[in-house]
């Protein structure tokens, strides 16, 4: 009975980045019924966006031939760190004047509605093992290539938060103590060898270094309009500064997901991001690399997989972590 | 009433290691009521060294003045890879023999009692999470330095054993990817640099390659009679070469422990092994280390601290988790 009625329940889940905000309108098994994405106008402070964030959520509802009191629970994914337990946003490089927002007594004043605040690349991976590229494992950790590397770890089911709600920053895990040094302050983080960002920079170094490379004619001498699809256009086309970069961000990638494998042995790791477009110039020699670090069972019981859900994995696991541990949050 | 009744009743921890047994009796509180150490005889074969632990269990008990139908349960950790749910042993480097052992039912045959079997590092960890170094913390990572390095992870409570219960292999997650060349096929491992047998090695390598050192006077001139010991005290006295030594183990423990902290947000790290005598003298730098390279407030939530139950931890943690977490291994 009362399964039935969570099944007909109908959950907000948004996503809010660094430069937009996306919102869907999910029902309790992650079936996206509708969904809009807006700019986040952080320039204008906390208080705006969270005023602009519960407008759009009211207008995606009433677009939806809904009401707010139609809505069981909203759930939101945002940079940290934060207090998930109180809903509250610690600070965020990327938002600014966000010191010590209490987002989840905000949003549920201007929404109506129980909300459950969490970080965002946790969201992410939450969304692709509930209902995305890891529906049906238990065990799963989801790496998010994009600016920086983000990451989400779920296990038995359940997302892991650890002491106070930091857990699950693979990004920065370090390959090398005496390596690149971080904008976090650590040495050889896996960010500054594998985020999108890196494989540009790396690319630029080169050529700044000297390279010759068709890179620099496909931006037209402008290397600061390199990017890791530039790198990845070029690699294809065997550039070979490209293959070099390419190589070193797969090398990378591949420790920091044979981490993740001998430290979790989980069911699946789930890589998202832009560059997953490479497909099997990536997956490829990836699963080799990651073989040749881990394993042989612990390797044979993970699978390395593309994410599934795009854009909208955040938003949708906001949702889901609402709906399925709603109790962590207080939700009634 | 069920709960007063469990707290009567009494189990065995066993730790199974690549030379020595340990067995200990405990209420369910993890009290210790008495304890065996005894050879593991392994080079006489799996059949011989199970029946070897079944007999000295049962004359533990005896000894205690007890029979073996007043036990409740039996634990025991083990060497791996190994199939936790179903108690069999996939292979054990350190014991010849060991392929596809059906310890748990053997065990349970010649006991008379359920019986769980887990990974010997999981069960140290577990021990010190129940009730030593790391009692009271709910997310807890244990990583003990010896001929390798172990690992252990517990989560809300619960040991993480993952996919097909081979995670927690702390000592093979890699600091390198182009690093020194592991026993497991993998390059840079914790292990490599950080476990007891490697920081003698590192010694001795600088010593071959020519350095000086007092180390080689304190073993008359032999110098594959040096132990991390050995290191240890030539380091107290400021010699150049184990300062070095010294210095480059715990810049790699730090980033070991610091991607555990970064990627799980303990509140508790537990180090355990012969090394932690060290004191001060490992614990300062380590967490000095350990804080450069985590976030401030991932840092502030983790304690790193020596681990309490010494050469007990093992067979308690085996206690605890078929006490804890009976139904994962069926025990009725």
């Amino acid at each position: 009975m009362a399964k039935k009625s969570k099944s007909k329940k109908l959950v907000i889940g948004i996503d809010l980045g660094g430069t937009n905000v996306v919102a869907v309108l999910v029902d309790t098994s992650g079936k996206v019924k509708s969904y809009v994405h807006f700019p986040n106008e952080s320039a204008k402070g906390p208080e705006h966006v969270i005023r602009n964030i519960a407008d759009n959520v009211k207008a995606l509802v009433k677009k939806s031939g809904l009401a707010m009191k139609d809505i069981w629970r909203a759930g939101i994914g945002s940079p940290g760190p934060l207090d998930s337990k109180k809903g509250i946003i610690m600070g965020a490089v990327n938002l600014p004047g966000w010191t010590r927002v209490l987002l989840k007594a905000s949003l549920e004043k201007q929404l109506g509605v129980g909300v459950g605040v969490d970080n965002d690349a946790n969201c992410a991976a939450y969304g692709e093992q509930w209902v995305g590229a890891a529906k049906g494992a238990s065990n799963v950790v989801g790496i998010t290539l994009g600016t920086g590397v983000g990451g989400g770890i779920i296990i038995d089911n359940k997302l892991v938060r650890g002491a106070n709600y930091n857990a699950a920053e693979i990004g920065h895990t370090s390959l090398n103590p005496d390596g690149r040094l971080c904008k976090c302050g650590a040495k050889g983080c896996l960010e500054q060898y594998a985020s999108a960002s890196a494989i540009a920079e790396s690319a630029r170094e080169a050529i700044r270094k000297g390279a010759s490379s068709m890179m620099t004619e496909f931006v037209k001498g402008d290397i600061s309009k390199i990017t890791s699809k530039t790198v990845y256009e070029a690699m294809v086309q065997n550039d070979k500064t490209a293959v070099v970069v390419w190589d070193e961000f797969i090398k990378y990638l591949a420790a920091g997901v044979a981490n993740q494998i001998n430290g979790l042995n989980p069911e699946v790791v789930v890589i998202a991001g832009g560059v997953i477009n490479a497909g099997d110039r990536l997956f490829k020699p990836l699963k080799e690399a990651v073989r040749k670090q881990t394993f042989a069972l612990t390797f044979s019981a993970a699978k390395i997989v593309p994410a599934k859900l795009g854009e909208l994995a955040g938003a949708i696991g906001a949702a889901g972590v609402v709906i399925n541990e709603g109790e962590f949050y207080n939700l009634k």
